[in-house]
């Protein structure tokens, strides 16, 4: 059994994820939070705290692998220097204890989840909830992230269950076999 | 007396500074070093060795303050990101230790250090051999940088000495001196 960390990192807020990995495709929920910090506080003092925590995560779980949101400079350059600095934290407290780490780019996220890059947030979460059996989309969008990136890492390279549509990947066969599921006729009472 | 680390974050050269402030502008070197990691390690393992190093370095000298540069997004954005994410580690362990952290931007310490805020590597680096009374200037830059940086949180505050040219600031007053010493006529043998 691999024990799977995802971290979706945020300086506002940064979502953890830890999954169980059995046979196959199998995955279960074992964790899940977001942690926030107030934009009002010294940046050293969001980090320390973030540090802390996400430390305490690590001892307390002790993940096989801890799979990072790669980290970009995009649109909002402000959000993105802190969102890296929370990563290279992230990084180091995982190389620190031995915990082995794979960076994964938010379209590869998508793609591995739902079956396709340009998913929206919604159909993650919707994919996260099914995926994990869960009662509800894991809420805010920065949980429902951290459990798929850990998904993401737990599939890499676990072929598909052979089915008449063998050739897809296991989101795709996830997703086809999850609207199966929604478009099932209610039984009568 | 006042200890203060000067950190200038970088994933392949990441300078530190140690300095001693005295009373007024008097400051002493305690110790320089430049940390490299190779360009070929993976991310996670080049954060943490440099998070080891860090951690140990301020435990050794425990210093009251440590003033680290701040980051910004220029123009290589990869090396930025990088950065960041070092400039994390930095704030994350300063704070996980209860040691007061200050941000500056290169040019608050060339204005610091050389009285102008555009100033060269090698005026900067001149400025800090001989405000701390070095035989040559500290290579590589990375390591004059964080000394320079200690220097400017060492003088934050700091009034100028009264002197003809009252007025000026400490770095200007310690650049005119070095100007004058260096013009000073040598003494026929």
């Amino acid at each position: 059994m691999t024990t799977i960390l995802g971290v979706d990192p945020g300086l506002t807020r940064l979502g953890v994820g830890i999954i169980t990995k059995g046979a196959g495709r199998s995955v279960s929920l074992v964790h899940v939070d977001v942690y926030r910090t107030a934009i009002t506080d010294r940046t050293e003092e969001r980090l320390g705290a973030l540090s802390r925590a996400l430390g305490e995560l690590m001892d307390q779980y002790t993940p096989d692998l801890v799979a990072v949101e790669r980290v970009f400079a995009q649109h909002n350059l402000r959000t993105v220097m802190g969102t890296a600095q929370v990563s290279g934290v992230v990084l180091a407290l995982a190389n620190a204890r031995g915990i082995a780490v794979s960076m994964r780019t938010p379209s590869e996220v998508k793609a591995a989840v739902t079956g396709q890059g340009r998913a929206t947030k919604n159909q993650v979460g919707t994919m996260v909830q099914r995926i994990l059996g869960l009662d509800s989309i894991p809420q805010p969008a920065d949980a429902a992230d951290a459990l798929a990136l850990a998904i993401t890492e737990a599939w890499r390279g676990v072929a598909p269950a052979a089915s008449p549509t063998a050739g897809e990947t296991p989101a795709q066969q996830a997703w086809r076999e999850a609207e199966a599921r929604a478009k099932r006729p209610k039984l009568a009472p």
